[in-house]
């Protein structure tokens, strides 16, 4: 990249925030150079994860969130992760459609994030991506995932406010609650509300946010009734990510949020160069060895793992 | 436990059996003593992993398949691997209705296994309470995921043959292929095939399987369709999975995938203790400081585990 392409990326620079974030992608040396550059520059967008199984419209919702921010005049990132294999083959229709309909608007910055080898490698690359927007001066950034799974849910916590999407009568069980991931929501919300089961899942989200022991000054999360397609409820939305961070800069936790979120990221780069130098300095022979140890029952798992550490 | 539990392990005692788990979810040194004497007598069972998405139905297909080997005389375990935490509250309604309807048959045993702390804690405890299974002489396993995230495909893939199993009308995109586990399913089921919209979804799947560049040899996963509430297609899922157990063995990929396996779960163990035995030799207060020159964006967070490491 050229000299000054961190000028051009604070400046929002559409074409040089794109490089920086493919340059994270790829990884390595340039990737650990930009986010040297720019981490000083960062900590002012206000970062919403939104999180929900397939079906339940949720692209659509971080579409139509994006434009009411767009009317308040701020200017907003989408990080779309997408854990696509590169045998289904990258980018879907829905982000085609997607690009259609914001395309052409300058304070819109839409990326999509697939998997390149592991998804902890997807966790960090959005991460950095996330932290060139901020530094580009996108008051909003967005991370929409697909899925409730546990790297999923690490990845829309990387932000100030988690919106968890629901659509109602996608089956017996509500993904929210089977998933786990209740706990982590700030704002609920249930898409596709002109279904007639609605009220049944309002009802059994409710339900489990009373079985919630309360502690004094604890933010509740409202459960939200929204019709992405035509829009409907999403400024009400919108008001209440506003009302959550003023919660969170009421009684200072913006400060925590961005430890927790410190901590984790510190914690899991420190796990993966720790595993790459055990692996440079072991003998791969002695590595193959002991695998074929385990397979053949001469070892346990725990034991050969000692081994490998000396 | 006392003197002779690895006898009555062996001899598929299920309190014993009951027991070697709960040990093995609470971890520890007992949790590894287990594991190093039970090891040997692993290697026997065929293990069966099955994925997909909430509301696909895949509980009730699994109890269809136990019920189909229970029929041919073989012994069946089942870990239903649910990610609910603790919030939630534990076993759901599902898993009691399971219960009542595999209860009393002795050569079924049912363990459902929730996330206690990490995801990665769940991944571990399932290889190993899988472990306990197969050296108490289950000749087949069932491994059920609730998610289709990365951790709980880690979780399936623990097995020789997977299934991923659909369902038709969830939305407008196939959980399967927009989650990118495609490539792991060695038979693909489209549950609640009496919904009308099961034409599409077989349709989508094979085509993406059509898209894939085919290799001489190569097992084509099998897209079949079943109504679990009434046992419909589950026989011919059990067939397929007989075939595809013959394929493996013909094509000497027991040992591969065994291999595979292996050095997953040793990586995995190793990358954990490295981790766990920096963080006892580093000052935890240097750790803290670290975090919060982060967040103070003081450094960034490579250059912070670069210090951590020396």
């Amino acid at each position: 990249m050229n000299a000054d392409w961190i000028e051009q990326v604070r400046a929002g620079n559409p074409r040089a925030v794109a490089r920086a974030i493919s340059a994270i992608e790829r990884g390595g040396e340039e990737a650990r150079h930009i986010i040297a550059a720019i981490f000083r520059f960062t900590g002012r967008a206000h970062i919403i994860g939104v999180t929900g199984a397939p079906g339940t419209g949720k692209s659509t919702l971080v579409n139509e969130i994006a434009k009411q921010y767009r009317r308040r005049g701020q200017r907003v990132g989408i990080v779309a992760v997408d854990p696509t294999s590169p045998f289904s083959g990258g980018a879907l229709l829905g982000d085609r459609l997607r690009m259609q309909d914001l395309a052409g608007d300058a304070g819109v910055f839409i990326r999509s994030m697939a998997t390149r080898g592991s998804l902890g490698g997807l966790a960090a690359a959005t991460a950095d991506a996330v932290k060139v927007l901020d530094a580009a001066g996108f008051e909003i950034v967005l991370i929409e995932t697909v899925g409730a799974g546990q790297n999923e849910v690490d990845i829309a916590r990387n932000a100030h406010t988690t919106l968890v999407v629901e659509a109602p009568g996608m089956g017996d069980d509500i993904q929210a609650i089977k998933a786990g991931i209740m706990e982590i929501a700030d704002v609920l919300i249930v898409n596709k509300a002109d279904h007639e089961e609605v009220g049944a899942t309002v009802a059994a989200l409710e339900m489990n946010l009373n079985l919630k022991p309360k502690t004094e000054n604890e933010w509740r999360p409202p459960v939200l009734k929204t019709i992405a397609t035509t829009g409907q409820g999403v400024a009400e939305v919108v008001e209440w990510i506003g009302k959550h961070r003023a919660y969170l800069q009421a009684h200072h936790l913006i400060h925590a949020r961005e430890r927790a979120r410190a901590r984790a990221e510190l914690e899991r780069i420190v796990q993966h160069e720790l595993m790459a130098r055990l692996l440079r300095g072991v003998n791969g022979t002695k590595f193959d060895a002991l695998v074929e140890q385990i397979v053949a029952r001469e070892t346990d798992v725990y034991a050969a793992a000692e081994q490998l550490m000396g």
